[in-house]
């Protein structure tokens, strides 16, 4: 791709976000997302449609023209068009515009428009230049390091809801709302959330004193997915606490006050100058 | 046990998870565990039931005689049945299998059947092959090492709700549904673990002003198993944090970044090549 | 007090636990207290005293002779009778035998009877004797520790609960059931602590919007105190670590897997072999 | 200002508390605003204020007028009354006073007397004398640490309760009280954070399912901003941890129990005897 053509210049626009224009399109986008799920919002409140209906879907056609101009743009100015598409941001970018058409040229498929609402998620696209990246890749690489202990967490909630489920079907049963063991099963949840919906009540002696057991278990095993993910942090925020090189060896890892490298004892710089590299 | 017998061939097919046979083993009973699970729970759905309530009571019927095959050939094949049979596994496997054949001869026992929904707990047996495990018993150990912070937390729990059980039992009365004091204690449970059914509530100032101190104790002494969980957590990763081994006299404990081995001096490894055993 | 005499040996059987008889008296206080305690809860269940209601209350009568003579007892044996009368359990021991007195001389105060129910808290002296207690000193150290911290996270939630009690007041009115600025910082409660009984719901668009804040909010500060206790804990915890002591120095503070003193360089006790005192 | 003026008395006793009459008047003030908000909250309960309305009214009058004259001084004797009127105390102290004024004269707008209730922020001005100050610092400097994890936390939590509303509208739709999208976000957010008022519930299967979704990831990524706060006060108090000064290079950070400075190798003084400063 020649460096001066159009395409190289939309692409900079487009996907970059280091020149001027770049950043005013980044700006501009996320105005045009937030505007729509506004509009998708008000659409779907019954008083304002009743009176803004046609106003609301014009402006949502608006919207749709100008976010599938972004798409046949990105498709235009992208080095390759089709992995693009098939990315994830490509996927997400198709469905933002997909539904509204589907709506126009079929109009039973109306319910399908909810799937706008997967606008939200183009925000992350946006939000990607800026610098809270750097932490949430933290919090990401702790809850990765973290996934089979919450993996076992929540195979062992699944387990527990099923037993508590169909016990409370047994001893509650039909006549207390308790119809069938997947409802009982879902009780077991909102329980062991501890939401506590209300809808569904154990009437019973025992009933409830199972359910006493539920909501104790569930209040307490609360404390294990935190305890996973605070030792996982702190794990990740200590290892990456100090960045400090060493002039002489340009290791790091050195505590934060250190005067001299651990590794071939050279002087550091002073701690008061050096510049440690922000988590 | 001749190793060549058919019994030590099944023995390592049934109980083993190293050869192939043995996983296809492991998977096939996955599959039946919880096909069977789903054809329960299916079971218990009214509208279900009445238009396919005999297929799936076949459908039982097998996976029972699968199971009950199962449980002679694990007894057969194993070097002490006995054992097996007393076992924990032993017993969950015959709870598995029994509530089926005392609901065909006893049909007043039908109830019993959702006994059957302990099958679930099997799929533990079958996933202690995969390493999984190890994080498991990162978590157990936690638990374990904080058993007595646990029981002592429960123990402040229980002393809570018996005295603010009794005293919404004096504001409120049984004219507000407090009837009884184990009522109350029920309701101090509710809403202690913040689940907050809408049951039961306290409809006087001062009933509403205990219940208030109630949530907020509730709300606030979550802190303390997570705290629990979260420094044991801490304390056992910490101290599996570095299982480098020294190549002179084979201590391990090692810093991450360390150069020298800290009990004898030798040169360790380079931090990036050596091999970390994964936590 | 003389060795020997009968005041001596029942101090060491009622107040000690370390002889054989004292063990004898403390268990059977401990299933005394528990009985009593179940009698006072199955006496406020309506079904059950319309039955057993003499039954009950002659064993009560029992359980209050008994508790009676007890406190005679603790009162002859103590070494400064008044300095135990005026104790904490001194007078948790009174709380419990003298409502059923009062019941018995004037009728009308009966519901003091509920005054019973802390009973309960007898049990505590009678779980001194146990070593959980070293674990209770340690959570009871971090939370003495984190109390200005603690206090300071009260005020904040008593603050916000005033402010958004007050707004949603204006904003829902009398008509929807916020019939008082009391009656709104209840509802704040409930929702901020996430227990949520449903008896207070907005109805308003702006009133569900300021609840939805309140929700939020009360569902990451909890994150706080959970952060307080562990970061206590887990100070406590380190400080306590290691308790190995230098053969030489006599000082403690080592590292678990240190060989060498790091006070004075004397080489340590194996690993291994060496006690550490158990948390 | 001259050091011995009438307004520099004043100013050292209105914002000063190292004084006798600085703490005396802190102290009324203290009084005060507790006083002027119980009044608040007892004049909105209807029961009292229809027979203790015109009393509540008067003592109303006498607080404002108690706080202009406050007002006044402060703004008197303050060195820079603009700078006064202008800081974030300054507005507080107008709002505990205006309402009152613009409801004398514009009765209409009586409503706006809840504003009062900020008076309750005034209690912080006085509490900054304490010493709790130094906790609620570190506090306030770990939220700061981690302000960007919280406000990534923060949209990831916003973004999930718009897909997870907008999916329950969809499912259960308006005949099951979801009647549009923003209320079924708020639903979703009611879910999410485990309060659960019960006053919308999903009705259909597959709306118990979402649901269920909806409340077991609203129950475990609470373990995020958990994991987060403790993490950051880990750090801070860690980093504040030991603030033992060398005699001879005077710089800090050793090690609780540390004999000898770690950067110039000089004795340091006996750790019992040593002043650590206090967290």
């Amino acid at each position: 791709m020649p460096r001066n053509s159009l395409r190289h210049h939309l692409y900079i626009i487009i996907f970059g976000s280091h020149t001027k224009a770049g950043r005013a399109f980044d700006l501009a986008l996320i105005v045009a997302i937030v505007s729509s799920l506004i509009v998708l919002l008000l659409e779907s409140i019954p008083s304002i449609r009743s009176v803004w209906g046609a106003q609301l879907k014009y402006l949502e056609y608006t919207f749709t023209a100008l976010f599938t101009i972004e798409y046949i743009l990105r498709l235009y100015c992208s080095p390759k068009p089709s992995a693009y598409a098939k990315s994830f941001y490509g996927v997400v970018d198709l469905l933002a515009i997909l539904p509204t058409y589907l709506a126009f040229f079929f109009p039973s498929a109306a319910f399908m428009g909810v799937i706008r609402a997967l606008r939200i998620m183009r925000i992350f696209r946006v939000l990607k230049l800026v610098r809270y990246l750097q932490d949430s890749n933290l919090l990401l690489r702790s809850l990765l390091m973290a996934r089979r202990k919450i993996f076992i967490f929540f195979s062992t909630v699944a387990i527990l809801v099923t037993i508590f489920g169909a016990l409370i079907y047994v001893i509650e049963g039909p006549k207390n709302g308790f119809t069938s063991i997947p409802q009982s099963i879902y009780w077991a949840i909102v329980t062991i959330t501890t939401v506590g919906y209300g809808d569904l009540i154990p009437q019973t002696a025992l009933g409830k004193a199972i359910a006493s057991v539920t909501m104790l278990l569930g209040y307490s095993i609360l404390a294990v997915p935190t305890g996973i993910i605070t030792a996982e942090l702190n794990q990740e925020m200590n290892s990456h606490k100090s960045l400090v090189k060493c002039p002489n060896c340009s290791q790091s890892g050195h505590e934060a006050d250190a005067l001299y490298c651990k590794h071939c004892g050279s002087e550091l710089a002073d701690p008061d100058k050096r510049v440690v590299a922000e988590e």
